[in-house]
């Protein structure tokens, strides 16, 4: 396995790969990998000649409140699974490298952002946006993987993928989750074993909101007050959005009547959380 | 000579090209090509093994209250003018090929716009900056040509590339002008004749600030009291702005110490026209 911090050594050893016609899958992480990433690396695995890992801590995405410096890192034990995951690249530049003094350049899609994490992170698919865009252009991928658990990061990267012309498939990865339904996330490191149990009220009320749509209620009003009052229950949450949304433009919608996606985010103590699941319609779910 | 209207047909032929290692030079192009465009097209010519000109007459680089409707055209013209200039392809898209209904990514430089043409035409570089990304994915250009006349957009551009990765040589060709000074554009062709030599002011203020820095000022505050003099003496001329700014950040400067664009624009009737030139320093100019 390599291991490449430059664009220009990352670059060599894409170039010579697909010189030879290899199709290469991307997976990229802020690392602190968890059973989440390493699903997606196998799926990468399975599908593609060489698997490429990215491994940054992506500056843009943060605002200046939230948590880039205590985000969680721990690179060797990032490395050694990978390597048993027989991935073939892992690019982990430094912030300097990715945005050099003088960086001005940045991709934003002001619609699909309008909603859900996009209203409480006003930059963040910016970031998101900007740093998958540069990873696409240096690693340049056949296919690159990414979890639903990012629900609406993997809709606005497929959109910037068919709006600017990129010839890469953007397969999605279910989202994993603890036996007792808690989703992974490197953030769920914060929390006490208290908050742990606390968090779990998210994935409870995405659960009773899905119980209501199998039995067939649509009205979103009526969906979001149930996750609200399940999330409620528990002193230790507290809600920053239960939202639902069509799946084309992301816009909120009062009735349920086709893919549809239900989501929230939620303050565990001071970890922030999200979670979600995507309605395809009654007969699929 | 080819001419692709779609992204598929263009592709088509760029991936051919590129399988036989031949490099391609773009010049993209609103159209109604003049001298300034032939030059570029010329540049390309003798650069590279294939020449692709894009005519696309950019509708998100328009603001609502511009010119888009009425923008000169001449497609038949400017086939023949590619043909005699040995264009290998030229790339005529309709605007819903370039974006498509639910289209929502762009791509801004918020710092580099701040000033110039930027300030009087907020979204006018994000359509630019979009536009070109889109031509450089679907094109995969190993050059890419264009005019100093419009020199912010170079510097943004060139901001991008380094900025984004991209793996093209931007290429500056030099503003063409008539015999009498008049900078080459095709929106010369909205201007009468008394216009027209209304319209020679803008060259003569800036050969009057060039002038004055040749002698030794370098001061900015008195190059622009003296190119608004010389604009302010044209009745039928109104200046929108003449600025000085350093060439790395496109930052408004005190004084001139270094590399500066000194840059104006001023509506001729109701046309708005840019000039501008590259201060260099003594030596050089």
């Amino acid at each position: 396995m390599e291991i490449a911090t430059t664009v220009a050594e990352a670059r060599g050893f894409i170039r010579s790969w697909r010189s030879h016609d290899l199709a290469i899958g991307l997976v990229p992480t802020m690392g602190y990998l968890h059973e989440g990433h390493a699903s997606l690396i196998q799926k990468a695995r399975e599908e593609c000649d060489r698997v490429v890992v990215s491994v940054f801590v992506n500056p843009t995405q943060f605002a200046p409140n939230e948590d880039l410096a205590k985000y969680p890192r721990d690179f060797a034990k990032d490395v050694k699974l990978c390597e048993s995951l027989g991935v073939g690249l892992i690019f982990h530049p430094s912030p300097e490298e990715m945005y050099p003094p003088g960086y001005a350049t940045y991709v934003e899609d002001p619609k699909l952002s309008e909603n859900l994490c996009g209203r409480s992170r006003p930059t963040h698919f910016r970031g998101v946006l900007t740093v998958v865009l540069k990873l696409f252009l240096i690693l340049e991928p056949t296919r690159a993987y990414f979890g639903l658990k990012d629900a609406q990061q993997f809709f606005i990267l497929k959109r910037m993928v068919t709006d600017l012309n990129l010839d890469i498939a953007l397969v999605p990865g279910p989202t994993v989750r603890e036996l007792n339904g808690l989703a992974l996330s490197s953030r769920n490191s914060y929390l006490s074993e208290e908050e742990k149990k606390a968090a779990l009220s998210l994935n409870q009320a995405l659960t009773l909101a899905k119980s209501l749509l199998r039995s067939g209620e649509r009205q979103t009003a009526t969906l979001i007050a149930a996750m609200k009052g399940a999330v409620a229950a528990e002193p230790l949450v507290k809600l920053d959005y239960a939202e639902i949304v069509e799946t084309t433009g992301l816009s909120l919608i009062p009735e349920v009547t086709g893919e549809a996606l239900v989501a929230l985010a939620a303050y565990v103590g001071k970890t922030r959380l999200i979670d979600n699941f995507l309605w395809e319609g009654e007969d699929k779910v």
